[in-house]
C-alpha cells in the first residue's frame, strides 16, 4: 500500500511563488477574506483529511467495490462514515456563496481539494466532485425557486449531483439521444428515459441524488438543437421537506476496470418529475457550465494519479536493492545498490515527476484565469481569461490525462513484478486512471474541440493570444541561467506550434478531414509546449530562490533539475508530433472499411 | 465480449508469402513432413481449437480467477476440461522429438501456436507455455535418465512445468537469491527456500508439475557465478511410477492486475528432493535455455494482445454509430456515421494494426532463425542465425511488449466509455496485456541486453550484420513503386541508427551510465526500424501479388495502404528517439536521490 502525502509545499510553490495568487487574489472582488494565512491552514486541513481519511479506504474501496442489491446501491465500507466527517467540516462548501452556507473561496481552490482527495481515493471523490458540478449548473441556470430549493442541502453536502448525458446509444453523438421530457400543466416536466455510465448516480452516502439531465421536449427541433436541461431529483421534497419517491431508479451497476468505489450507473427516469434549468432547446449550452468544470476536474485526475506514482515509486525506488550501480557501488555495505541508481529507473521517475509537477502547474496557472472569470469586474480581463480558459481546457483534459495514464504505468515499471500485484496499489493507480482518457469527453473530442474550434473557430485569434503572452514572458530581462539556457527551445517549439496550426488551418480548407487527422497529435504537441513555457517560469523562480539564499534548496534544485530533464527528455516528443501533424491526412483516410481485418469473419 | 477468429490467413501471407518458410524447410533435416498441406490443416485445427475451446473461457476465467485454498489451487470453471482436449489433442508435443511421443515440427509452428492461444485465453495459455521451456531445458541440460522419466510425461501433456527464478528479495538481480540446494548421497539434491512469482506454478490441471529452479548449492560462488539449475518435482515418481508428495507447496497465489485465471504462485521447497540440470554452478547459462524461449513466448503476447484490440475495435467501430463525417455522411440513411469513418478514429485503428501485423513479421521472421539454429547443419548459417537471434530477441521482447500494451489501450479508448467495462473484453485485454513488459526480464532489462551486451559487446558486430542484410535488400533491384517510394526513408533510419550505437558507444568509454540513459529508447528505436524493414518486405510482396492479379485484391491493398501508414505514422518516432538517445545521462544522473520527493515523509 502507498501512503499518501499531500504535496503542499509543491502547491504553494506552484500558486504562491510561481503564479503569485496572493498578488492575484488582491484585485479580485470577494477575495478580501482568503488570506495567506487562511489558505494555509485550509491546505494543511485538506491535507490531514485526505491522508487520514480519505487515502486508508481506496484500497479497500478497490477491492469491495459498490453493491447493487434490487435496486439498492450500497458504497464500500468507510465510504459514508468518510462523506460523513467531509460534509460536517464544510468542504462541499468551499468555494460556494456564502449565502447558501459556502465559504465563498475562489473557485481555483477547488483545484487543490480536487488533487487532494482524488489522489487519495478518486473513486470516493467523484461523489462530491460531482455533486459540485450540479451545484454549479443549477446556480448558473435555476430560477430563484429552485436554486433556494435545493442549494442549500447541497452546499451543506446533504444532497449529492449528477450529469445524465450519456444514452446506450449515445455518448459523444448527444443529438440521438431519446429521454423526454413532457410538460406537466404546472410546468414542471415528466422524464422519461434511461441513461447510462452516470458516475455517482446512486449511492448511500446521502438521502438524495439531484440530476442534472438532457433530454428533449416534445416537438423539440432533432439534433443538438433540440436538448434541455432538467432538474430531476431522486427523491421530491413535499411542500414540507421530506422527501417523496420521484421515479428515479438505478437499474444497475456497472463492472469496470477500475474506480471500483464509485457507482456508475444505470439511472431510469420512470415519469419523474423535473424542473426546467435555462431556456428550452438551450440545454446543452447549459451543460457546458457542468461540462468545463468537470473537464478541469477530470484533468487534475491525471496529476493525482500522477502523485501517487512519484511518491510510491521514489519510496520503492530508494528501498528496493537490486543490481549495481554500472559507475560502482553506491551502496558498498549492502547486498546491492537501491535501484534509484540505476539510469533506466530514473529516466521513469523522472518523466513521472516532470510530466505531475509540469501539469499541476498547467492546472492552477489554468485555475488562476477561472477565479478571474469567475470573480473579476474587469471585463477585458474576464473576456482574456475566457479566451485562455477556452484554449487551456482540453489541452488540459487531454494532455494531463494521457501523461496521467503514462505515468501511472510508469509507476508500475519501477516496481516490477510488485507492479502488477494489488497490494502495493500500483496497479490499482493505472486502472483507475485509464478512465479519465473516456469521460467528459474523449481525448479525441478534446482534441477536436481545440483544433476545430478553439484554434482554427478563432481563425487563430486564442492560439496568438497565448503565443504573445509566452513570447512577452520571454523577452522580459532575465539574469536567469537556465531561462538563457533553454529559451531556445522554448522559441522554437512556439514558434512551430503557430506554424503548424496554419499549416492544417490551410490545408482544412479543401479537406475537412485533415483536422480531424491532425487534431490529436496537435493537442498533445500543445501539451508539451504549455508544460516548457511553465517549466521554464517555474525554474526561473526557483533559480531567483536558490540565488537569494533559500534554505530550501534541494527543493528548488529539484525544480531546475526537472526542468532540464524536461527540455532535455519530454519536450522532444515534439519532433514526432510535428512530422505526424504534417503529413496529413491521405495515410489515415484511403483504407476502406472491410480493409482494416481481411478475411475473418468478425462481424 | 469479443469473439477471437485466429488469423489464418495473415501467418500464411507472412510464413510462406513473405518469409517462404516452405523453401527454408526445404533445406532443413527433419522438416521432410512439415508439407504445405500438412501446416495448413495444423493451422486450421489450431485455430478452431483456440476459438471454439480457449477463447470462450477468457472473460469467465478473469472475472472468476484462482482459487487458493489450504494449499490447493483450483483454476477457473472449464480450464481444466479445455487442458485435457488440448492434451489429447497432442499439442503440447507439436515441435518435441518423436523419440519422446511428439510430432517433430520445426520450433516456429509454437509461434503460431502461441499467438493464437493467447488472443483466445492468455491466462491459460500459460499452463502449457511454461511447460513447453521446462521441456527444453531438460532436454538441453538433462541426464539420459532425467529426459526419459520426466520428458514423455511433459510430451504427452500429463504434467506441466514451471520456471522458478525470483525470489522476495530479488527479481533482476538473481546473484543474491538464498534458495539452498544439499546434496543427497545419491547424488541428489534437497532443495530448501521459497519462490515467488511463480507462474503457473500450482493447479489442478494435472497431476504434477516440474520446477526448474535456480538455488545455491553450499561452497558455491557468491553472486551469479554461484547459481545451479534444479529439477524439482512437486511429485516424485517412485519405483513403480506412483507420484509420492515431495515437499513441494503453494504458499499463496497472489492478487493481481490480470492474467487471473493463471495461478502467480508462492513455492515453498522444505527439502523436496531435486535434481541438477548441466554443471554445478552453470545454472544461470543453462537457464537461458528457457528464458530465449520464455522471452520469445512473451513478445508473442504483444501480438496476441494487440490482435484482439485489432478485431475488436474494428467490429466496434464499423457498427457503433456516432456523429457525422466532416467530409460529408457517410451513412446517410441512418441515424449517424459509423465511427470507423472519423480519422482519429482510424488513426488509432490503424496503429493498432500496423503494429500488430508488423509485430508479427518480426516474430516470424525471428522465428525463421529459431528453426535453423535448431535443425540446419550448416554452421555458418547457425552461426548468422544465433547472431541474429541475440540481437533481434531483447527487441521483440520489449518492442512487442510495449507497442501491444499501447494497441490494447486503443482498443479501449476505440470503445470509448464502453472500453472501460468488463463486459465488452477491451480492459482486461490491457490489464493482461500489462504483465508483458515486466516478466521475462523487464524490458529496461532487455534493453541493457540488446544496447549493452548485445550490439556494444559485439563491438557492434551483430548489428552490422543485420543492417548489411537491411543493406542488401534494400539494394536488390526491384520495381516495386512502394518500395522505390520508401526505401530512402528506410535508408535514413537505419544509417542513423548505426551512427547512434556508435555515439553511444564512444560515450559509454567514458561514463558508464550512459549505456543505461540511452537503453530503453535505443531499443525502440530498434524496433520501429525493424518494423519498418519488414513492412516494406511485406509491401514489395502484396504489391507483386496485386500485379500479379490476385483475387484478394482488399488483402494485400490493406498491406500496402498500412505500411504507407506505419511510415507517415509510427516510424516519424524515431525523431524523438534520436533526439533522446542523443541527449545523454547528464540530466538522468544529476538529481541526488532524495530530491525525487522533497518535503514529504514518503519513507
Amino acid at each position: 500500500m502507498t501512503d499518501y502525502k499531500a504535496p503542499v509545499r509543491d502547491i504553494k510553490f506552484v500558486r504562491d511563488e510561481v503564479f503569485d495568487f496572493p498578488a492575484l487574489w488582491q484585485d479580485l472582488p470577494g477575495c478580501e477574506e482568503a488570506s495567506p494565512d487562511l489558505v494555509e491552514a485550509i491546505l494543511e486541513a485538506m491535507a490531514t483529511f485526505c491522508e487520514e481519511e480519505l487515502a486508508p479506504l481506496n484500497q479497500s474501496g478497490d477491492a469491495e467495490g459498490c453493491n447493487w442489491t434490487d435496486g439498492v446501491v450500497t458504497t464500500p465500507a468507510g465510504f459514508k462514515e468518510a462523506y460523513k466527517k467531509y460534509a460536517e467540516s464544510g468542504w462541499p462548501g468551499l468555494t460556494s456563496p456564502e449565502a447558501f452556507g459556502g465559504q465563498a473561496l475562489p473557485p481555483s481552490m477547488e483545484s487543490i481539494l480536487n488533487e487532494f482527495a482524488g489522489s487519495a481515493n478518486w473513486a470516493w471523490s467523484m461523489y462530491p466532485f460531482l455533486a459540485k458540478g450540479a451545484r454549479a449548473t443549477i446556480i448558473a441556470h435555476g430560477t430563484k425557486d429552485l436554486i433556494e430549493g435545493y442549494i442549500p442541502k447541497m452546499v451543506a453536502g446533504d444532497w449529492t449531483g449528477t450529469m445524465c448525458l450519456t444514452e446506450a446509444h449515445c455518448g459523444t453523438d448527444l443529438g440521438m439521444l431519446r429521454t423526454k421530457a413532457e410538460p406537466n400543466a404546472e410546468g414542471s416536466y415528466a422524464l422519461s428515459g434511461s441513461k447510462i455510465f452516470i458516475s455517482a448516480g446512486d449511492h448511500d452516502l446521502v438521502e438524495n441524488v439531484i440530476h442534472i439531465v438532457i433530454a428533449r421536449i416534445p416537438d423539440s427541433p432533432p439534433g443538438t438543437k433540440g436538448i434541455s436541461l432538467i432538474l430531476v431529483p431522486k427523491n421530491l421534497p413535499d411542500a414540507d421537506g421530506n422527501l417523496q419517491p420521484n421515479g428515479v431508479s438505478c437499474g444497475s451497476i456497472e463492472h469496470k476496470m477500475g474506480i471500483h468505489g464509485n457507482a456508475t450507473c444505470v439511472i431510469n427516469f420512470d415519469g419523474a418529475k423535473g424542473f426546467l434549468l435555462g431556456e428550452v432547446n438551450r440545454g446543452l449550452n447549459c451543460m457546458f457550465t457542468f461540462m468545463n468544470t468537470a473537464r478541469v476536474g477530470t484533468a487534475i485526475q491525471g496529476i493525482s494519479h500522477g502523485e501517487i506514482a512519484l511518491q510510491g515509486a521514489t519510496k520503492y525506488a530508494r528501498e528496493r536493492l537490486q543490481m549495481r550501480s554500472l559507475s560502482g557501488p553506491k551502496n558498498p555495505d549492502g547486498p546491492a545498490d537501491p535501484i534509484i541508481v540505476h539510469p533506466d529507473v530514473r529516466r521513469m521517475l523522472l518523466t513521472i515527476k516532470a510530466l505531475t509537477e509540469g501539469n499541476r502547474l498547467l492546472i492552477h496557472y489554468l485555475s488562476s484565469y477561472l477565479d478571474i472569470t469567475r470573480l473579476s469586474e474587469d471585463e477585458a480581463a474576464c473576456s482574456q481569461a475566457e479566451d485562455l480558459l477556452g484554449l487551456l481546457t482540453p489541452i488540459a483534459k487531454g494532455f494531463i490525462t494521457e501523461t496521467g495514464f503514462e505515468c501511472a504505468n510508469h509507476g508500475v515499471q519501477v516496481f516490477g513484478g510488485h507492479g502488477y500485484i494489488s497490494e502495493w496499489g500500483m496497479e490499482q493507480n493505472v486502472r483507475d486512471s485509464r478512465i479519465a482518457m473516456i469521460y467528459e469527453g474523449t481525448n479525441g473530442i478534446q482534441a477536436l474541440d481545440l483544433l476545430g474550434r478553439k484554434v482554427l473557430g478563432s481563425q487563430g485569434k486564442l492560439l496568438e493570444g497565448f503565443i504573445n503572452e509566452i513570447k512577452t514572458w520571454s523577452e522580459q530581462s532575465s539574469d536567469s541561467t537556465i531561462k538563457a539556457e533553454r529559451i531556445g527551445a522554448l522559441g522554437e517549439a512556439v514558434a512551430q506550434w503557430a506554424k503548424l496550426s496554419q499549416e492544417v488551418g490551410m490545408k482544412a480548407m479543401t479537406n475537412p478531414e485533415e483536422v480531424g487527422a491532425a487534431s490529436f497529435d496537435y493537442l498533445m504537441y500543445s501539451g508539451y509546449v504549455t508544460l516548457a513555457y511553465l517549466w521554464l517560469r517555474a525554474a526561473e523562480v526557483a533559480e531567483q530562490k536558490l540565488q537569494g539564499g533559500s534554505e530550501e534548496s534541494d527543493f528548488y534544485t529539484a525544480k531546475l533539475e526537472t526542468t532540464r530533464f524536461y527540455f532535455d527528455r519530454i519536450l522532444p516528443r515534439i519532433h514526432t508530433l510535428a512530422a505526424t501533424i504534417r503529413v496529413g491526412a491521405d495515410s489515415l483516410m484511403t483504407m476502406d472499411e472491410q480493409r482494416f481485418v481481411v478475411g475473418l469473419e468478425i462481424s
